[in-house]
C-alpha cells in the first residue's frame, strides 16, 4: 500500500465507475490542469505514453479530441467526442456518444462527470465514467478502468501538487 | 402542389436531413407548442396515432421522453432521449444519443436542432436531424424520414396557425 491507495466510494448508479482522489491543492488549480491543453496533455494517458489534445472547445457544443501514442512518433485517434457542460472550478461534463455540434458518434463508449470539490486539505476531485449499462460498464472494467483512470488521476495530482 | 408544397433547402451537411417551413405565427406562438408537453403531444406524431410526452425537462441533461400508440390504448416508448441546448424562442436541441443526465443511450440514433428564425411572414421553422454518418442517415430517409418529419410540421403549423 502506498499513499495514493485508498477505499473508492461507489457511484450512485450501478451502471457507472468512479475514481476519487483528493489533491492537496486547491479547484482553480485542478481545473486549470484539466481545461488548458497543453497540461492536459502531460497527465491525460498513462506514462510513457504520451497524449496530444487535437481540439478542446470548453463550451456546450465543443469539441473535444485527443489523440494518444505509444512512441511519441504515431498518434492515434483516443477520444472524439463533445464537451456538454462547463461550470468553472466545479464541474466539466464531456461525451464520446456525440462529436463536435452534438452529433451522434459512430463508436458511443462513455460520458465522463468531473466534479471538484472544497476540501479541508485542498480538492475533493471525483471523475465518474456513465455507461447506456452494466454490460458497457463491465466492458469498461476488463479494459482496465481502475488501473487507467487511477494512474492518470495521480499523474494529474503529482503535477498539480508540485506546481 | 398544394400550398404546403415547397423547395426543401439542403442542410448544411451531406449526414443531416432537414425540414423548413414558413408558420404564420410568431416565434413564441411555435416555441411554446414544442416545449409545452400537452401541446407538443397534439402535432408529435402523425395522426390518427397518438403521441404522449412522458417526461420534457427544458434544460441541458433533462429528460426528454415521449410514448407511441397507434390505437390510444396501448402506448410504446418512441423518443428516449436528453435535451442538450434550449435559447427560448430560438434554438432547441435534443439527442437520442444520451438520455436523462447525460448518459450514453443504447439505442442511439439521432440529434434533433429545431431553429426558429423571425421571417417576414411569421416564422421560419427548421428541424435538422443529425446522423453520425451517411449511412445513418440513408437509414432515416428508408424509414420515411421526408414524410413523418414533414406530416408533423404540418400539424405544428396548423396547430399553430389556428390559435
Amino acid at each position: 500500500m502506498t499513499d495514493t491507495d485508498h477505499t473508492q466510494p461507489e457511484p450512485a448508479d450501478e451502471r457507472d465507475l468512479l475514481v476519487e482522489r483528493i489533491i492537496h491543492a486547491p479547484r482553480s488549480a485542478v481545473w486549470a490542469a484539466w481545461t488548458d491543453p497543453a497540461t492536459l496533455g502531460q497527465w491525460w494517458v498513462p506514462a510513457p505514453a504520451v497524449c496530444r489534445v487535437v481540439e478542446f472547445e470548453l463550451r456546450p457544443g465543443g469539441s473535444f479530441r485527443t489523440e494518444f501514442s505509444e512512441d511519441g512518433v504515431d498518434f492515434v485517434p483516443q477520444i472524439t467526442g463533445c464537451v456538454l457542460e462547463v461550470v468553472p472550478e466545479q464541474r466539466l461534463v464531456w461525451t464520446t456518444a456525440l462529436t463536435a455540434g452534438w452529433r451522434p458518434a459512430e463508436q458511443p463508449f462513455i460520458t465522463a462527470v468531473i466534479d471538484l470539490a472544497d476540501h479541508p486539505d485542498g480538492t475533493r476531485y471525483r471523475a465518474t465514467a456513465l455507461h447506456s449499462g452494466v454490460a458497457q460498464r463491465d466492458e469498461h472494467l476488463e479494459l482496465g478502468f481502475h488501473a487507467g483512470w487511477g494512474i492518470v488521476t495521480e499523474q494529474l495530482t503529482a503535477l498539480v501538487e508540485q506546481r
